[in-house]
């Protein structure tokens, strides 16, 4: 068993400092709840003002506890929590957790305060969790080690689902709302602030309790993303899906979740190329969270069979079906029709239903064995990877009728099946729930866990090197960028580079575009540094008299002693692909749109390298605007084989601890078989250019 | 009182026709429920082959009642129901109701099935709800007129919403889902495929009685759009909201509404116009559609003082107060954070709290004093539209601590005050209920319902005409379509509309034009029938020959006897401007992007016609792409007066109810105070070509 296990996820022995004599307040909460959930581990509430706690024997310091705790929950105020860190560092205790507020999340004064807390355990073997922590709850054992106030009463005791969060409000909601659905939880962590010991850490500790089946995550921010990564990697070995959902969809909530932690949010279509490429499934809505791993549970013991998996409907309530069909449409899901034959072995069945995309059983099928039977042939039927059944009014009043069936049909042979109730229906959801069967409250977040989990992708291999920080790093000019380009076999369009007062060698085919090269004019637009379009040599030395005019005036720190010529490559668009480290998810690379009209859309796929050619595939078919570029309506389609391994190639640049970026804008994009070229590059190295 | 509200909303005696014994069966229900419900009005069970139905006098025949009832529940199968309509319309009835199916739903021979039903109907003067109607419910009054099986419990009885459903099925999901946050109805109804009686025609009888406060409606489609606009404009004369969720978001799901009903989903795109210009609010989660109507009757009550409404947020939990301020992000809605005033006057009361974007009291503020004091500043700080209160785990077990001070907050004097709840906690939803106060259960369903309902706008005046059906229409040519836009002031590009042998006049601009002048081509692009760029006369004779060569090979039957020669026009980009009449919406005008980068982004803004200046620079606004026309970077912006003038100008189109469609295609648009002007145009009118 780790130490962290040991310490926090399965104790023996507790103390608690600073408990208080009132079970109401936040302090005096745990030991209330403990005794009142029968946790069978001792107890040792710490308080030097007290000879009892909550009629328990009160002890005056940790030090005087008559066995070192496996875990310390330290519940003093910010003003003294770190002489309680020192006491338990001091008494050896291995793991303890911290609720004081006041640290990363209280800016710079909090942040040194917070460093000098974990010095402090650090110095004495002690391992943190917090601060800013509202501890961990394990229902299964009693062992509810929190102040938050919905654990008063900790919920179904047989879970198999393991949370951490890193808000600890959501514990709370999540347990709660678990609860309510008839799903129960193995273990709910608060991690706070994460100053010593991170979610990730936890969530590996937790993978060895053989009790916990999936994984669940309420994330502000990706920090200690390695941790997270290596967790997500195992859990993937272990066959153990995780399902996270994570703030900072909007500008707003990213810049909250900023000064909330003191952790940056980053951009989120970073983590979304982050989560891909562990294997997290991301849901986007709160209570897909909840009901998204039975699902991936299911699918991951029967794995859809096609790429692009099917999904089939089946239920009593047209309405009902309308919905999941129109929200997995939304989201790229399509339903698809039962086969003729599969509408024939419904009728044998003596199953009638309104033919159509679904299988209509109307109030009608609301019986037993109609619903039975109508399920036995839906999820035998081969065309379907997963079959959603929706239930209407009567699961609420008889649930024996529509939702005992599927409960029924749970570990059938065939496809995962899935339902969704349109009724408030908590009698039902908790059948379905018993029964492993996943079960949705609303058409959004059936839709949304269906899509989360069909989009899921075995995660990448990863050597599990971290990125430096980055620093700021140097450019290089054009031509040195071209240089590490071509090492790698990424075309570029022909060039010279030459000095000021030299003349191009006349091999260089015309049109030219004719540039300043200088590191110092990374970009040469701004600067007026370019001319485009020049058609000969004379050509080529007006054009070196006006763009060092222009930079003389835009950037009078540079001068213009060497230049750049290089043919005008036509094409039928450009796209821009770039590579950047990112302080949290590492190295990742960038597919968009060229253009100012696509630099306003905003568009862009992101993964994180190295990338395949079949990923770089997928990376182009993400995009809208990339139609334009596949042969759209009588057009000639662009060279998407060559697109795909340029992006390829520019990702293996992660293999390079020096480059810290590299981008390509525009990459001409030529008719299919011609190819692809850059016409222009820019690569930041780490310290000292090459 | 109306005849519909008498015979289907308040009847005082009712015949239930096909009456079953059995108390669960489909036909049994309705009985059942209305004698557990404890109606106050007669009922006639009638069933010819019983003497008694569940204990009660059954009767041979409508015919044989002792009086003419309000109302007939027709339960009998779809094979005999024509017998039960007309002896309902010979015995004097005024309006019934039919559950068999096998309608309009069913393809062709139910299309012809329910065209008859209707004749029989309407000879005798009946009025009919239906057919595939589950009924009606008003759970004030114990009328539970259903077979739906959620009505076996029927919920509050001092509901004020309204609930008129496309779907059976969901007036069973609204009333569960709504009697679990403590909300009850006033009356629910399922107006099957509305053979006869509207949804409309429903609510407009419904707005009669003044217990009802908001309408909620669930649609598949927008059939009988000119009854269900009537009512919405009288609904907003009521000061009633309404507030609609609408299928058909995703292709599949509006092809399923179509299969499923018999009626034509139309555009997503279309419905968003419809509704707006109806005023009706239109949500995208099932639970908004329960948990907007409470918001929308408070905004009403307390119209925001800004045309950008601000929210401001508060609560226990900064996790649950970032899901919010995510959420309304995503949608387009920036929380504010106070003022320091604000902030000074929070520090004055007492309150503290982590400074920052919201209001985060923390745990530490889930206390009655702390929340009251601090919603007591936060609705009353004049730079708050809404304020919105998250609470968190304390909700579930303690909603005296932090929710109910919202509920004492609910009518002050200041802002609408509405609240998320991050745990499951139906006590304290129906705390919030009863007491007005919106309430949400996901964070989810709260933007939506809050982004909805702040983006209403009072609905457009209507005369209260609806588009007759268009039919297929004629092409004007070019020119013509030039002189039908001419006549609204519409800028076009100079040209001459030439016979093949004259040559122009030599008073145009070059670069010009040429196009061949057909109302057969309407499409030249295809048919090779325009030349760009020609620059003398000698060109213009030279194109012309190339594209009649290029016609006669593309369109053997179309002679290019008359040709268009067109200055070309420069700007700064392009957009569509568009008219159309939709068959259920009526009027519609569109704006969308040139070009096919744009066409395939699928950008596009809709209304219905007439559009005001003011209403065209709104669509503007919405366009992504029409910001690289704005003056992006140090590029010059378009004129944004002269599009808007243009957009408004075409959409007066839809007085002259001879033009069916209208589309410039492309309009250049110039710089700042350089107008705009339309190079090409199509319009199609009704009958003969002009």
């Amino acid at each position: 068993m780790s130490a962290l296990r040991r310490g926090l996820l399965a104790p023996q022995s507790l103390a608690i400092v600073g408990a208080s004599d009132d079970p109401s307040k936040t302090t005096g909460r745990p030991l209330a709840y403990l005794r009142k959930a029968g946790w069978a581990g001792r107890i040792y509430p710490v308080n030097p003002r007290r000879e009892t706690v909550q009629g328990e024997r009160a002890w005056p310091s940790v030090a005087a506890l008559p066995e070192v705790p496996d875990h310390a929950l330290i519940l003093t105020p910010t003003e003294i929590v770190h002489q309680s860190v020192a006491d338990c560092a001091a008494a050896g205790v291995a793991v303890a957790s911290v609720l004081a507020t006041g640290f990363a999340e209280a800016g710079p004064s909090g942040l040194s305060r917070q460093a000098e807390l974990v010095k402090i355990a650090q110095a004495g073997g002690l391992r943190l969790l917090g601060p800013s922590s509202l501890g961990y709850a394990d229902p299964r054992h009693g062992l509810i080690l929190t102040a938050n106030a919905a654990f008063a009463e900790p919920g179904p005791t047989d879970g198999r689902i393991f949370a951490a969060s890193h808000s600890g409000s959501l514990i709370g909601a999540l347990a709660s709302r678990g609860a309510a659905k008839g799903l129960g939880f193995a273990g709910l962590v608060s991690v706070g602030t994460e100053a010593d010991v991170s979610l990730g850490e936890i969530c590996l500790a937790a993978l060895e309790d053989p009790g916990i089946e999936t994984f669940i995550l309420f994330l502000e921010s990706l920090r200690h993303a390695g941790d997270l990564r290596r967790f997500a990697l195992a859990a993937d070995q272990a066959g153990k899906p995780v399902v996270a959902y994570k703030l900072g969809r909007s500008p707003q909530a990213a810049e909250m979740a900023q000064s909330h932690t003191g952790a940056l949010a980053g951009e989120n279509v970073v983590a979304d190329a982050f989560f891909h490429a562990c294997g997290i499934i991301r849901v986007e809505t709160l209570e897909g969270l909840l009901e998204a791993p039975a699902l991936a549970r299911r699918l991951l013991s029967v794995p859809p069979r096609r790429a692009r998996p099917t999904v089939g409907l089946v239920g009593t309530t047209g309405g009902g079906q309308a919905m999941v069909v129109d929200q997995l449409g939304v989201r790229g899901i399509e339903v698809r029709a039962p086969e003729p034959e599969t509408w024939g072995r419904l009728a044998a069945a003596q199953v009638e239903a309104v033919p159509g995309r679904v299988v209509d059983l109307t109030l009608a099928g609301a019986r037993y064995e109609v619903m039975k039977a109508a399920l036995d042939v839906m999820t035998t039927a081969p065309e379907f990877d997963l079959v959603v059944a929706v239930a209407g009014s009567s699961a609420r009043h008889h649930p024996e009728l529509a939702v005992k069936p599927a409960a029924d049909s749970a570990n059938g042979a065939g496809a995962p099946l899935a339902m969704f109730i349109t009724v408030e229906a908590p009698e039902a959801l908790s059948l379905l729930a018993r029964a492993g069967v996943p079960a949705f409250r609303t058409p959004e977040s059936c839709a949304d866990a269906i899509a989360a989990v069909l989009r899921r992708r075995p995660p990448k291999a990863w050597d599990g090197v971290e990125s430096p920080p980055a620093g700021d790093g140097l450019f290089l000019d054009e031509a040195a960028a071209y240089g590490r380009l071509a090492v790698l076999g990424f075309p570029v369009a022909p060039y010279e580079a030459l000095a000021a007062g030299a003349a191009p060698s006349g091999r260089l085919a015309y049109p030219v575009a004719v540039k300043a090269l200088s590191a110092d004019l990374p970009h040469k637009t701004e600067a007026g540094a370019l001319v485009l379009g020049v058609t000969d040599t004379a050509g080529v030395r007006e054009a070196l008299a006006t763009l060092t005019a222009n930079v003389a005036q835009a950037r009078p720190d540079v001068a213009v002693d060497r230049y750049l010529v290089q043919s005008m490559v036509g094409g039928l668009g450009e796209v821009l692909v770039g590579f950047r480290r990112d302080p949290d998810a590492g190295p990742i690379v960038m597919l968009a749109p060229g253009g100012v009209l696509a630099e306003l859309s905003g568009e862009r796929s992101l993964r994180l390298a190295p990338v395949s050619f079949e990923e770089a595939r997928e990376m182009i078919d993400e995009l809208p605007s990339m139609k334009a570029l596949a042969g759209y309506r009588n057009r000639p389609g662009g060279d998407l084989d060559q697109r795909a391994q340029a992006i390829a190639v520019l990702s293996t640049l992660a293999a390079d601890p020096t480059i810290l970026e590299a981008e390509v804008n525009p990459l001409i994009v030529r008719r299919a078989g011609e190819g692809v070229v850059a016409v222009d590059a820019l690569v930041r190295v780490r310290g000292v250019a090459a």
